[in-house]
């Protein structure tokens, strides 16, 4: 897209040479061609190692953005990026797209629906009502149950198994919100990975990314009616017990466990080998490894069990 | 369905003129062709303005029935009305209705399932799996990813996004329990209306009412694995993040936000612009508008933070 | 599967005359020729009355492993039980299965798949995109909602209903884990039994067991968003609100009321008659019938109502 056309969208006056903007993306991440926004004043320390090509901010934040980059003044940035993010947010299908390819041995069952662009590894078990997206990777020995849905996008390791009813990588929970309190939505326009070797149980709901990636690493064990929010880590060989759920962005270490019902807030780290008791509420990043938590809020474990005996006297 | 059907049905002598009764409704909102019920002692008060033509009352209650309505004496009104509920059930599917319209520019996969009455408006996207019930309507420009079910009934607005597995219109959580501890279901034969511009997160489920709707409001966002029980009514621009509940005939006003894993008992009415954060436990209405709150029991958000300053402290 | 070859995937040296083992159970349920574990010391007194053909064991319960049973000692039993699993796994599917039995009067959409093997009984109502595996029998007078996915070897019984997008016997959450933080997944090989009379709602999740059953009783109501873990037993009657959680093996009595986002933990039993107020979390074996509790820790709710109070105090 034209970044002259994304200037009249957003209202701004450009007089420059024109020039294509392959995409948006984080200050961090967005490369030489690509677009970015800063949406809170936490970021501004991020503006000026960013390799964006042009930046949206507002009045105060101008002064900030680097030289090589273009400021693009707006009172609203984080409303004017999710105005645009639907421009760059691909076609839920594309019949352009080569025909699947499935691996050898793999079954395909007539009732699952596999979009153009997919690759299915061999040996895989595809049941039926499953819908694989476009451009979609599945590696090898990897069982799909009914009605397991995975977005465009988005890839699945090998000796993975899926239960039925999961979805995979559908959109993260993204809106700006307008001064008279209206939505509007943040096209998702990243994906999840799943590596080798995790399963996933039913009606599991893991979100692809507003940029970038949802990451399930290798090995890890995730319960049902798990919630994994955007741009979140999984761990190595974490486990995520029934009904857990993880906002957005938050990134965990390796065997990290969530107990069930257990909770963890957004934009945190969670270091490695942390177990978090069933309940638990988790509203600030742990930074020693390998301790035991319980409570909301959070709490040592041995600490959660000594408040449970005082409040348990109060009422004697 | 005749009266003196009915009136065989739930064992009542019943020797005047026969006429037809046309459903079952509540005492506020029956019509003149309508029968109501009266469950509970607390809507005593609301029989004497009814304008049902009959009323399944329980002795006690009798007297309160006014003079153009017909009262039908029983032991248990709620368990005769559960019995009842069946009969005024409509059928899942109905042959007889005209073949589902589907509007210029929409794509219903063919392995989506439109029931006969259904209509999709112009510009949708109906994916694989997708299951459209009788009556069913949906407006214009609409996305229903795969595996999502609507049941019978339900409309669907224009410019709505509902992501995969997630369930529109199942039935609400109703039954009569006997003084045995045996349980006769009451047949859910309201609907779920969601307007425009709304967008709900995956395996999500929104209950159709009892009687009348469970009704969604222009520009909510709903999250991913949440629960709205039947007869809710969802005010404009409210946020309801993931994993929150919310239990049967809840109205909330415009902008209120449910934070994770948060919950509303019943019956309640909670003004707009309330905040609830992550994990809160609702139990009594909320009149002021504007504040947030926390907790379970809930408590204003500042207060919540002092107790747990003080509780803290128990443990040090 | 031979002995011998068991003995070579777990890496014991196995001299004696060779034998048939016909699966894996736990050592109560061992039928004499099957193999068994012990897989924690809180089981020892469970080996001697074992009937089990062999058992695994380490080096130090070696010695309790009755005579009739061969004692097989690795360092892990319950790793190489979990390794054993596998190979006692059916297919998921059975091509050599005669073709589905559909009852008279019964409706399956041509939108439903049906495996080999599976036997529906008389005037149900099977719907669009609805998954029935190889085995599974269903009684009269039941309706599956659209995207209902029941895996193989399970039973529903006659009058049930279930809601769209539930999913009856996906595995249960079971693996053991290494030393080294690794998991190796334990094959769940039992089913999940749904008596008559049973409710279910959307997007609800009841695991199949990992060795038996794991049993909904007759005239249960399960609403949405539920989890209940492997070989959990349901008393006749209960009533689990939504988004309520129960760990796998617990067992209740009858008529058992958990409110929302309720959750019990795994391997407990619950009195009949006894009542969860919304967000309670059982952690111990609820003995005494008819009470009626709340909070977590879980205490006698006019207890809890009492300490609510207290700490309301606190802030004032």
């Amino acid at each position: 897209m034209k970044i002259s056309e994304i200037a009249t969208i957003i209202g701004v006056d450009f007089n420059q040479e024109d020039f294509e903007i392959t995409g948006i993306n984080t200050l961090k991440s967005a490369s030489k061609t690509e677009l970015s926004f800063v949406s809170n004043s936490k970021y501004i320390n991020d503006i000026k190692d960013s390799k964006a090509r042009a930046i949206i901010v507002d009045a105060n934040t101008k002064e900030f953005v680097p030289e090589n980059s273009i400021a693009l003044v707006v009172e609203s940035p984080y409303w004017e990026m999710a105005k645009l993010s639907k421009y760059f947010a691909p076609s839920i299908e594309d019949e352009t797209l080569p025909e699947p390819k499935i691996g050898e041995g793999s079954k395909v069952s007539p009732k699952a629906e596999i979009a153009k662009g997919a690759t299915i590894g061999e040996n895989c078990t595809i049941m039926a009502h499953v819908y694989i997206g476009a451009n979609v990777t599945i590696g090898d020995n990897t069982t799909l149950h009914p009605s397991v849905c995975i977005y465009r996008d988005c890839k699945v390791g090998s000796d993975c198994i899926i239960h039925a009813n999961t979805t995979i990588g559908s959109d993260g929970f993204g809106f700006a919100t307008s001064k008279l309190g209206e939505h509007k939505k943040i096209y998702q326009n990243g994906n999840v990975v799943i590596e080798d070797s995790v399963e996933i149980g039913s009606s599991t709901a893991i979100d692809r990314a507003a940029f970038g990636t949802t990451l399930i690493k290798k090995g890890v064990r995730i319960d049902n009616l798990v919630q994994v929010g955007h741009n979140c880590e999984i761990g190595e060989y974490s486990v995520l017990v029934s009904q857990a759920g993880i906002a957005g962005s938050t990134k965990m270490g390796r065997n990290v466990v969530m107990g069930g019902q257990s909770a963890i807030a957004g934009h945190l780290e969670i270091a490695a080998f942390t177990t978090m008791a069933a309940r638990s509420g988790v509203t600030k990043s742990i930074k020693e490894s390998g301790l035991t938590f319980a409570g909301f809020p959070l709490m040592e474990h041995r600490l959660w069990l000594k408040l449970q005996a005082k409040l348990a006297k109060l009422v004697k």
